[in-house]
């Protein structure tokens, strides 16, 4: 049986990315309908953000009461593993859909199940779950939502490892586990099962954690992962992975600078990136390479006649990030919507039908403990742009509102600054607490506000927020 | 015997506000002295925010991980006092300003111990402990950084009650205590001696806690102080308190609608404000009513010949908290040193010699559980500011970094929004750890950040921060 509809705007995958622009483009009086092959509400919602920072929050809450007299005493024991795995699969509904389902169809928003793949210009053939094809016309735009997958190495395959999927709902605790890859979810999730009761060990290719951000926060993240009991092997590539089938046990075979070495564990966890879901999306029949999706500000694919393809958050590969692809879906809806209505006009840098922000202000908080939270540009990223700017470190640990937060905190600042603008082009926190502390820097950045007045805005004391003034003090004001 | 002695800068008061202005002052080159009558470091290191924060600490680290399955588990008991205040007494270095008396040396800034006085143009009076007389002369300012002190109404003291002095200094928890007054100081002590094990009364004139704060703010608390335990009055008027000399309980006399009610307690708390310290300065010496202090944005004090003498901090009741006073020293230290050396033209509104933010932007947190944090106008300032607003509220409970941080978390924020020039005049938030999202809101009012811009401020996911999308949004963007 085929089916045929026509759209406004279709958009293919519900994640929170498909969501927003589906959102954007209905509220502006679109018709509209989101393509779903697995669970509305997408990665971050059952398999990410949600249930990994559901798992890392109990033994954060845990370890600054812990860091805190008065309280300390009160805690006899450790972590829970149950209650904190039960209460992980409530914050991600038991992997159903329902609730999500339910704000698709208030929205006004039509939802067809299936793999959605492009099949000409404006068109998208649905096949369901049950085997039937679904044709789907849009008169205005297709935008492709699909998101991301995580990237398993081949050599790693043989053993089955877990990905981020297996890590972020697993039912049991694994007594060991090897973590291969040292970025944001290799140390979330190494932090979050350390913290559950496993024995981790981290094989890191490159020479620090968190490669990308400023380097003190890769080392600061490093010394309170191995002081937790953590073991972190950096400069160290995973060569070959095989799993016993007898044991279930996995082993690891690693090169580094002191040679071989085999490492073995119950599990093993690639947290080895992820690239764009780009394939059996259609790609081909329209012309397009699915390894080269370009897309402008606004999301709009390049090179595609009459611009009606848009492709939205970590599909296009420009900030993989849950925030940043919502964020991109509410401008691409709003330029969608524009587009439609004849008034292009509209569309400018800082609009809001572009994502500006991409090129200036990424935030990004990784749930460890301490916290890592960074924003715009590091010194590296900003000389290396041709920029002239000057950097300076003020250690968190020495703010009064962090004395009284925690007993020996720890932590450290760093802001980036424009020494020829004199604005602020990134800042990078590490330490308890520091994820809340960072949108203030965003604000900064985005907002372009000048040094001599962000020194007005008085941090309030005693908070950790009066970093501000001892970076601001420092770089001379 | 009496010394003498010159110096560009005399500062009285050597608290908070005073150090900025000495240093400042003395980083421009100029030569300076701070007298003090009491503890290097003043009220806010040893009897306001550090000791009161010091104590309010531990049940924030206690409530936040209770609230979390996983962590809860692991808690067997409740808050424990005595490590509690001995963490305090460390916070307060026991009393004594040592290593305060260290860094005014370290920074430069001459140190006169006693009560000082205004006796002429330029010319303060010491009386030092031992009775010495020493006098000084300014070259060029004088600057009155004397702080506040509490207001205890006359018909409470015959119970001799606690100020904020012994309400934060205390090594005993009383078994039952009233805490008269719903301010800010009110509420974060009435929560700490609750914490602490004592039964806690508040009595409060009004008709809601934290009069002046936007109205939800003060009820949210009131509820959650409630919820825990706390017997809260308001619209009652404490009228009369004794102490019994036999058992030392206190009883207070209270009128309400509901008639004459006595309440008695082992302690009685009067938290009902605080006036600036101006008297015993010798502003009559100079025809200065000590009643009616007036400063302009540098702090000069208005109807003094050549403007030598300056009002910083608590004592001018512009903003009587710790950072603004901070803020403000700095401000007066760059226009003492900016008129020292000639340079006034560089003295205007957000210049570095001005404290403009105290008319725009004084922000404030109160660290109770849950926190409230606001800054700004409220939307009934504004409008009897003559503003056309527009404000919008949105529940802090429903952003997905609240509902990880805390099962049922309970909170909500409103910002204020100009609607003419299209930018942010004020923001509240109530909710656990709210107190480190008010920055952001302040870096936002000081810039002047259009609104439209904002919008391109993406808060990470998920963080508690994702408020001020869903503020945008609510507002139309």
């Amino acid at each position: 049986m085929t089916r045929e509809s026509e759209y406004d705007v279709i958009v293919i995958g519900a994640g929170s990315t498909g969501e927003n622009v589906a959102d954007r483009v209905r509220r502006a009086g679109l018709t509209t309908v989101v393509v779903e092959r697995a669970l509305v509400g997408g990665e971050c919602s059952y398999w990410a953000c949600m249930p990994s920072k559901a798992l890392l929050r109990p033994p954060a809450a845990l370890h600054q009461a812990s860091a805190v007299d008065g309280a300390r005493e009160a805690i006899s024991d450790g972590l829970s593993p149950r209650p904190a795995l039960a209460r992980r699969d409530e914050i991600v509904s038991h992997w159903h859909d329902d609730s999500q389902v339910t704000w698709v169809h208030d929205a006004g928003i039509d939802l067809v199940r299936g793999q959605g793949r492009l099949v000409g210009e404006r068109l998208v053939e649905v096949t369901s779950p049950a085997g039937e094809i679904i044709v789907l016309t849009a008169r205005h735009a297709v935008a492709l939502c699909t998101g991301s997958r995580p990237l398993v190495p081949p050599p790693l395959a043989p053993a089955q490892p877990w990905g981020t999927h297996e890590a972020t709902s697993a039912q049991q605790v694994p007594d060991s586990l090897i973590v291969v890859g040292g970025g944001v979810a290799g140390c979330e999730l190494a932090w979050a099962w350390h913290c559950l009761g496993a024995q981790v060990t981290m094989v890191v290719r490159g020479p620090r954690l968190l490669a990308g951000y400023e380097p003190f926060a890769g080392d600061h993240l490093r010394q309170a992962l191995h002081h937790a009991g953590i073991d972190i092997r950096t400069a160290t590539s995973a060569r070959q992975a095989t799993r016993d089938p007898a044991t279930g046990y996995v082993s690891l075979t690693c090169d580094s600078d002191q040679g071989q070495q085999v490492l073995t564990a119950a599990e093993l966890l690639a947290a080895t990136g992820r690239a764009p879901t780009t394939d059996d999306l259609g790609l081909d029949s329209i012309g397009l390479d699915p390894a080269a999706l370009d897309v402008d500000d606004t999301c709009q694919v390049t090179g595609v006649d009459e611009g009606w393809l848009y492709a939205v958050g970590d599909v296009n590969g420009r900030a993989m990030l849950t925030h940043m692809g919502k964020y991109q879906a509410r401008a691409c809806g709003e330029a969608i919507a524009a587009r439609a209505a004849g008034t292009e006009a509209t569309i400018h840098a800082w609009s809001r039908c572009t994502a500006t922000a991409d090129h200036h202000a990424v935030p990004q908080v990784v749930f460890t403990e301490p916290e890592v939270a960074a924003v715009g540009r590091t010194e590296d990223a900003a000389r290396a742009a041709g920029l002239r700017v000057r950097a300076v470190e003020y250690p968190l640990s020495s703010i009064a509102g962090a004395v009284l937060y925690a007993r020996d905190y720890s932590g450290h600042a760093k802001i980036v600054v424009d020494d020829e603008r004199q604005v602020l082009l990134g800042c990078t926190l590490v330490g308890s607490g520091a994820g809340e502390l960072i949108h203030a820097a965003t604000v900064a950045v985005v907002g372009e506000v000048p040094l001599e007045r962000l020194w007005h805005a008085v941090p309030a004391y005693p908070t950790m927020s009066e970093i501000w003034l001892r970076l601001l003090e420092t770089y001379g004001l």
